[in-house]
């Protein structure tokens, strides 16, 4: 049970984790905070937050808990704004999409108090943002990645593991280059990707003619180019190098299969495609099979 | 009204146009033929073909039209097995999802008959294949792109065009050149930007650990990448040409975006990314309109 959490950033993201924690019971006050009033009030207005704080000292009197919830590229300037307020025993953590540059911004704006801050990842999302998106069910069965760091004692880990539970995750562990270096490859990559080609498209003369016979598999393709631009361009360059790591390998890889496409080389084409379908079917079934067992307790998994 | 339609190849294609044209009352009787007895005989017993012919004379004895619906790659094959049964003013058309070879194909096969073969593309599809996959309202609402050629006549164009319509599809014409190259970008290219994601993940040597925090964002992504190897092998042969460029315009597109990136460059990554977004919701937008109307008897579309 937490006495008070503080959310910063009372969007989807920082909503759904304090819907969640009154359904579970784990915390007895949520403060939120956040750059826009009009955002504070509706998610006072919808129950997710008790109180809007505009006093950050205030916020942070008696809080055991702080989440921030916003735009990765914003971390540095609200650990700034916390940490004179920042108490021994409070535990900061964070649900940015990136780790690397977040745990640098936290090193460098905490000091000697880095400890206090637990780095994490939830894998959710939806469509929509903003306060209005908010559901208490967006974590069930999720991942939620901790990268932890050496300066953190055990129990502050536990302790924000311990959240995420509540809220029904599953909790995965990797350091913060590892996981950057897996949403490089899984989620920015695959991002960056789905921009070039929508955005190729759509500076072609004819382009009106070619969206209008684009179907469900362009459809699907390209949902992900639906996302906000500025979020991704903060992702892109918090994460640049391992996403060009991966951007150059899949350079590679496609400037391949043009070299068998040019040669009329169907055999090695198909090889490519099959090695993929195989890959997406046996990645699909293992996806059902969780799913499978989403209704049974969250339990922390180990080792990874 | 037909008085018999023989269709080659009696999958989620050729059956559903064959349930779509009875459902409509459109054929006195359907008949099918194809490589595997199996398929036909299950065809036969899902009451998706009135018979099934293993004698191509007799099967096209009183046939007045004729749809390919076979991989495209074996459209010359079929249709020399059909030219020496072909009488005039029977029609034969297709529903391969390339155009430029399947025309060459024709040509070589049926010399002078040509102006009896229709092209067309159906732009519909299913996750799932085979008779037992055939639905009768697969082409509702859908289009149907024809890609007439100079030598048939109108009325032949049209009789073809009414069979679709019959199915409530919404006829569509482009030349087979301009079908392939719009293919090509929003169809073709897409399927080989997502096998070439799959593939270079799964050639890694942490695929496991990548493939477990792919969440829903890359499944979308990929979902074309479970599509048949063989089938799109064949496409990406047939329009090798169309899809050169548009793998060689991609490949410029993504190499800019990776020098954005290196030279850290985050207002002219979020250009890039604004102007995608922008697009995608423009055309989803305009998807929605369309799909509000679906229910209203689908109409012949003039000039595209």
């Amino acid at each position: 049970m937490f006495n008070k959490v503080l959310i910063c950033g009372v969007g989807l993201i920082g909503g759904s984790f304090a819907l969640a924690l009154k359904k579970a019971g784990a915390a007895r006050q949520i403060v939120g905070v956040g750059r826009s009033a009009a955002s504070l009030a509706r998610a006072q207005e919808l129950g997710i937050i008790d109180a809007a704080a505009t006093d950050i000292a205030a916020a942070m009197d008696g809080a055991d808990l702080v989440l921030i919830a916003a735009p990765v590229a914003q971390t540095g300037a609200i650990l700034r704004s916390l940490a004179p307020y920042l108490k021994p025993g409070v535990i900061v953590t964070d649900a940015g999409s990136t780790k690397g540059d977040v745990v640098a911004a936290a090193r460098a704006e905490l000091g000697d108090m880095i400890n206090q801050f637990v780095p994490g990842h939830p894998i959710a999302g939806r469509e929509s943002n903003g306060p209005d998106a908010a559901i208490d069910d967006l974590y069930v069965g999720k991942k939620v990645v901790l990268t932890a760091l050496p300066e953190n004692s055990a129990a502050d880990v536990e302790r924000v593991a311990s959240a995420w539970l509540a809220c029904g995750a599953v909790i995965h562990r990797l350091s913060a280059q590892e996981h950057d270096a897996v949403f490089a490859s899984v989620s920015h990559l695959p991002h960056v990707l789905a921009y070039a080609l929508v955005a190729d498209i759509a500076a072609k003369p004819h382009a009106a003619t070619l969206f209008q016979y684009a179907a469900s598999g362009f459809r699907d393709f390209t949902r992900i180019s639906g996302s906000s631009p500025e979020m991704w361009r903060d992702i892109s360059l918090a994460n640049r190098d391992a996403l060009l790591q991966e951007v150059d390998a899949y350079l590679m890889q496609l400037t391949r299969m043009r070299q068998m496409l040019a040669e009329s080389d169907g055999a090695a084409l198909e090889d490519v495609y099959t090695t993929a379908q195989k890959a997406r079917l046996d990645w699909m079934a293992a996806i059902e099979a969780a799913e499978k067992n989403r209704r049974e307790p969250a339990r922390e998994q180990g080792g990874d």
